[in-house]
């Protein structure tokens, strides 16, 4: 752990900027982050603005369209992307929503989707079956954790009808990283010989903790939330659409911010990801998101920053394989911060994850698969990882 | 006045209570409504519960449930109508949009808006067009200002196919108050001899400034916003959906809080509004939002405060009337808070909101019909409408 005592120093003035982080160990960056207080004293002096010159005049509405403007910005800049590309939405699920019902259905049409996405998109898009009669199908990747290769699974369920491919970037469940380069590249053969498939990534767990460079991905639809690993206010999300993908995804949910101001009808599009964006959100938080996406930025590179997460990661994994109760899902060490681990009998993770919340340590369960998920940022320290260790090892379940 | 004198000790304590009052005369309530220092210091309190309770944990996950219940209760009494009947939504349009989508389109139903709803509910209607083939009727509600009969003017519109009207209760170009109730019986009617006909209200301009009673008035859906006539935080806004139209509603943009957890698929929509809400949202502005209706009830019943919006709307509009260079476009007293006036010779309205914005005193133009529009709330004082009066007779466009 020599490269983690090297920046034990700064790290420590680092956390001392979280004050989530005084009073707990914290591993659920996965669920939210905890906001650097710069993020919280962001949000408040916005509020008090938007009082004192408005709170609604032709000067806030300037203001308002600057934030929004800064706040893409911020988030493109991060992902490698131009500001056109990027829509604000409230969170990561309304971003998947925008790309799973702007597109074209067709009865008939086919949806894949992996066996690890988030209850919520599968419902989406169990509606999007009924409505428009398309067919679904899914990919096991949860298998592939260990063994097996996921471009394969999903290549081998690729079918001539098939419009779109739901993949999360980071699978929330098992920490799981997918090779998105190799898949999007397989889909693209694919849609040589049919008709296009676009990839929508949900990108919950990736945006903020892997290295990314959407444009040389090439994925159609990556959703994302700034308050996870970004540990942004909860409330601001956002979705990146490929240039070359913008014509073909329409507008679903509309409001004044989609539209370009015009007293004539039809009113036309924004020409860029505002078009996906509705009406009055709150304005306030987005200043919060970009003072915690900078405060990352002076402690390092995003390359770095992953770079310290899975040195983290390999260290909770090889702790947590010293508790003889307790079984990692994976085999190897992490690619991501995110460890789920399973008790190996009496698998009651509800009360372990209720003991260790009792003695101030933060983890949550997962249902499927039935596990127990610990998270860890670029600055956890290995005191909190130690802590856990030994919680869980008084833990008479 | 002596009314409003009775009370003018009560209102400048109360006043003080909003700091965006402190520096200016504010007439921009249709817009955004100032918050009062109560609703922020609640939303401050809450984000520092958050960071000091998680920001993800058990006791935090309890609390947002908490806080969303409460919420929607706090919203729902003010609307007489069960708590159960509100989804809570980021604004007034995701309310619109929420309706619109969740109907069972079919090509050759018809949608009848009127020619007085806001651009962002037009373009969804036009995309609704465009996607299922439906026909859209307009009617014309801004010639009934001051002659004519709306409730006719919509009976006369409604075709055999009609499948929804989407009409405002409080209109926001020109303040009308429609008759909602006798135009819901007219659009029964209708429906006895053809196909059930639904009630989209944009109450964007209603909420927090007309008495209500939902339970009674039954329309089908009601869209809100909390941060214009109540004054909570931008950001968050609510749907009522009266209990019988919930099960022919589909939900569109879905996540987990749509859903009833569970482990096996399919899964089940909640049983109540939560089904149309979708996944994170800024949870900490939820205290705002209660704060703020709490405040206004501290004050006076719905039927006071809007009585005392109508005498201040009357003051208004009557000391306009004796400026020379100015029509109102309203001939008889305001029946809300919205008064809107011209000026007759050289209409460079822009120009006259932003002669007085440099006064300090806050209005908005308004594209459709062209003009200038001055709200007053019951904590209005007349001080501040002399001002406004006095300021434009300064101007010199």
């Amino acid at each position: 752990m020599s490269n983690l005592q090297k920046t034990k120093d700064s790290l420590e003035s680092h956390r001392q900027q979280f004050p989530a982080l005084a009073n707990k160990a914290y591993f659920n960056y996965g669920g939210q982050g905890p906001m650097p207080q710069a993020a919280l004293d962001a949000i408040y002096q916005s509020y008090e603005y938007v009082q004192r010159s408005g709170p609604f005049s032709t000067e806030v509405n300037a203001w308002v369209i600057k934030e929004a403007n800064e706040t893409r910005s911020a988030i493109a800049k991060s992902l490698n992307v131009p500001p056109e590309t990027i829509t604000l939405t409230e969170d990561v699920t309304v971003g998947c929503n925008i790309a799973l019902w702007g597109i074209d259905w067709q009865a008939g049409d086919r949806l894949l989707i992996s066996d690890c996405e988030h209850p919520g998109i599968i419902a989406t898009v169990q509606e999007l079956q009924r409505r428009f009669g398309i067919g679904v199908d899914c990919c096991p990747l949860m298998a592939t954790l260990n063994e097996g290769n996921p471009v394969a699974a999903i290549s081998d369920h690729l079918h001539p009808k098939t419009k779109m491919v739901v993949l999360s970037h980071l699978l929330w469940n098992t920490g799981q990283v997918l090779p998105l380069s190799e898949i999007a590249e397989a889909v693209r053969q694919h849609s040589h010989n049919h008709q296009p498939v676009r990839i929508l990534v949900d990108a919950a767990q990736s945006v903020g903790s892997l290295p990314l460079n959407l444009t040389e991905l090439a994925v159609d639809f990556y959703a994302f939330t700034g308050h996870k690993w970004l540990c942004g206010p909860e409330g601001v999300g956002g979705l990146y659409v490929r240039p070359e993908a913008l014509e073909s995804l329409n507008p679903t949910f509309i409001g004044w911010r989609s539209i370009v101001p015009s007293k004539s009808l039809p009113y036309s599009w924004q020409p860029d990801g505002r078009r996906y964006e509705v009406a009055t959100s709150a304005y306030p938080l987005y200043a919060g998101l970009r003072a915690a996406i900078a405060l990352h930025q002076q402690w390092g590179t995003p390359e770095e920053c992953y770079q310290q997460i899975r040195n983290l990661s390999k260290y909770l994994w090889q702790r947590l394989a010293e508790i003889p109760s307790i079984q990692c899902l994976r085999n190897a060490p992490p690619e991501s911060g995110l460890v789920s681990f399973k008790l190996k009998d009496k698998p009651n993770h509800q009360k372990l994850v209720e003991f260790l919340e009792t003695q101030g340590i933060l983890v949550r369960t997962i249902n499927n698969p039935d596990c127990v998920r610990a998270c860890v940022h670029y600055f956890t320290i290995p005191g909190e990882i130690d802590r856990l260790i030994e919680t869980i090892q008084e833990f008479d379940g």
